[in-house]
């Protein structure tokens, strides 16, 4: 494992070197952000001064800012720098329904944003030297224009393939030696399946170093690729609202994602009642930018659930660990008092090969009392044998019990029994008669 | 109209001035290309040695250089830098068929580039303060990136839109108050379409400058843009092979294409000898980079037909005026020893309202003379007075002599009489017993 850095300085500060930074920027940040039409009403509503900031647990003084908040204050409500003379892009998120969040940058955003996107790719070993691919779409989509930027940056040899024309990114891959490529999962996968069909080796490519993200997927598919294609596949955390890619990265222990503590603020907190969350329990993901002027952003509810590895890296960077995203907080569910996710018990499903991947969860009043059916697809390899299969959903209903602390009705179901769902997976019905 | 400058030593240089940095820069450009495989090879073969360039006209001991030699030395063969530690882009053209040509960035390349476009767009009046939306394809296309860094480098509020989803263009330029667009001449004819469809006045908009380019047009159409959209449109010039946009660009007189000779060798030569063309008489474009450092190209053969404007520009600037392109050299074809070009019977066609926009351009033998048949459909506007059309066909005559130097024969037809051509029109049969 390569003991390099990007900014050893700041990837390795002791915590309390990078608290005192986090410190001195937020106050920075929240000077930056009263600007703004929108906080200045939000911190004249709730008191807020530039003397509110002593210390970085005070940030809970300020409210949550959600992505409702941001599509009321469309287009620029936001922007708190000056954005005539000194913008210079905006991106957007594109909103399935109404008006999408903006994100105005200065140049000095740009500049710190590629430079969070350099550091990234330099943590899995990509150097200067590399030919970087990336098949991300480009234009207001954050994965082109963030990834381009950030390799230029570090001084790749960059190809902005692009998204689409797989016959073409594979051309490029074999023509032009890339040795690093940017794919979303299922897209990693797509190419070695036609490498195969053009009668390539998958294995036999220049590719060493893939980095995947945008699109949610498991270790095991995150194990495919890499043993697919003879690379690693790293783990690529980042939205439109945090700039882009570049917001927390796996380095090369690939044992979660290294945030980055000196341009973001993080907070896990309980999506229900919004109180902070010990560490290493999953919570959803509150952010602040900590280096961001045009537009500044204060503890924003990403929606997207996840945790903090406890413990250091033996990479030798401070900045904490995020755990993979395990869904998103509206998928949240409460029984018996516990906030359970959907990726929870996806989590332990996956584990038994016996299964497929079709599961619903029902929640049912019985007798005044929640109860929790989780009904799972059998797959082709498990067993006829009624014993067997008992052992089984004895086997799950205990993992289920350590994970969510609740004890669910666990039925193994025929395949196909259970309604096929097209896109985004129904996975919780809700028939209680009080829905909490 | 505006008299101010990106870079006003360079762009009023006086022409001494200009061609002495020229010689330099040629130098320069011929010692740098010498490290490549293909001219290393070109040079040796042509006993070209750093001595060989004395002065400008020197140039003419190198061969020219064909998108053929390009992709025979396909991908890295003209590539006369350190690729592996400076290279950090790569562009390359669609090929339809065959490889795509291929050319090489390095920062000081893609730095040079952003600069020039932003030269381009400050020319016609875009400032920091304006908001800048692309409406380019990006990745390998170089309208994209091409745009987007020469719009950042200017300080421009950009929106990357990118192409396609007409509603969410109008949407941005609405919501952003865009100012200044880059479209293709039809798509922002449909543009403005679509704003009519959707109850808006085209003409009411915060758009004030569009640049427009990428695809033939003809004046007509830019005027009809300007007056749709209630803007100015400027013509811009670029190829792939020269970085992209930012080669030449009209000034606010609107009276031909700026080339920016601080950056590019221009010669105009007969397509079929080769030889220097003098001012003014339409020809091959043929292009030299001077402040390229990873992939110089020398003598390029554009296949683009031009002519240079004679006379000085009002605006001040000193750098050579090209006119729009005419067409492509491959179209040209000779006829009683003169070189044609079908833009320039097209040219006159279109000033005719009684004609339709389809014509068929025949050439036959007889008795052993060459002959140019021009069929022109009517348009609707026509009279069906024998004496009126009889009229019009002597004129037309009688002014396509002038420009070609050749008499035709010109045939009215109805209306739907010549094939409709699907895509790219075949304006010209060749039907001689020897064709020349
Ligand atoms: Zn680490
Ligand atoms: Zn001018």
């Amino acid at each position: 494992m390569s003991t390099e850095y990007w900014e050893e300085e700041i990837e390795t500060a002791p915590r309390s070197k990078l608290e005192e930074l986090q410190l001195q920027r937020l106050k920075k940040t929240i000077n930056l952000a009263a600007n703004s039409p929108y906080y200045k009403e939000v911190f004249s509503q709730n008191n807020i001064t530039k003397d509110s900031i002593q210390t970085l647990s005070d940030i809970r003084k300020i409210p949550f800012t959600t992505k409702v908040d941001m599509r009321a204050h469309y287009p620029f409500g936001l922007v708190a720098g000056d954005m005539r003379n000194d913008g210079v892009r905006i991106h957007s998120s594109s909103g399935t329904t109404g008006n999408p969040t903006v994100i105005v940058h200065s140049q000095h955003d740009i500049d710190s944003w590629a430079n969070l996107v350099a550091r990234c790719l330099y943590m899995v070993g990509i150097r200067k030297t590399d030919v970087f691919q990336n098949s991300s779409g480009y234009g207001m989509f954050t994965g082109g224009l963030g990834f381009q930027y950030g390799a230029e940056r570090l001084g790749c040899l960059t190809i902005p393939a692009a998204a689409g024309n797989s016959k073409r990114q594979i051309k490029f891959i074999n023509d032009f030696k890339t040795t690093a490529l940017h794919a979303i999962p299922s897209y990693a996968i797509r190419l070695a399946e036609i490498l195969q069909e053009e009668g390539i080796d998958p294995q036999s490519t220049t590719l060493k170093t893939l980095v995947i993200g945008a699109e949610p997927h498991t270790d095991e598919q995150r194990r495919k690729i890499e043993q697919l294609l003879g690379v690693k596949a790293y783990n690529s955390f980042g939205m439109t609202e945090m700039n882009g890619p570049g917001v927390a990265f796996e380095c090369q222990n690939q044992d979660g994602m290294h945030f980055w503590e000196d341009c973001y603020f993080v907070e896990i907190i309980d999506p229900e009642t919004g109180e902070q969350l010990p560490e290493g329990e999953i919570g959803e993901l509150v952010l602040t930018t900590l280096d961001r002027e045009m537009m500044p952003l204060i503890r924003y509810r990403t929606r997207d659930l996840t945790r903090i590895i406890p413990g250091k890296c033996s990479c030798g960077r401070t900045h904490l660990r995020i755990d993979r995203i395990q869904g998103r907080s509206d998928d949240m569910f409460i029984i018996k008092g516990v906030n359970i996710f959907p990726m929870q018990v996806e989590k332990i499903l996956v584990q038994f090969p016996q299964l497929g991947s079709n599961y619903l969860i029902t929640l049912e009043t019985v007798d005044n009392q929640d109860e929790m059916v989780v009904e799972v697809e059998l797959s082709n390899l498990s067993s006829d044998n009624y014993i067997d299969l008992e052992r089984i959903r004895k086997n799950i209903t205990r993992q289920l019990k350590d994970e969510i602390l609740v004890t669910p009705k666990v039925k193994l179901v025929k395949k196909g029994s259970l309604p096929e769902s097209e896109g985004k997976a129904v996975r919780v019905k809700d028939r209680r008669d009080n829905k909490s």
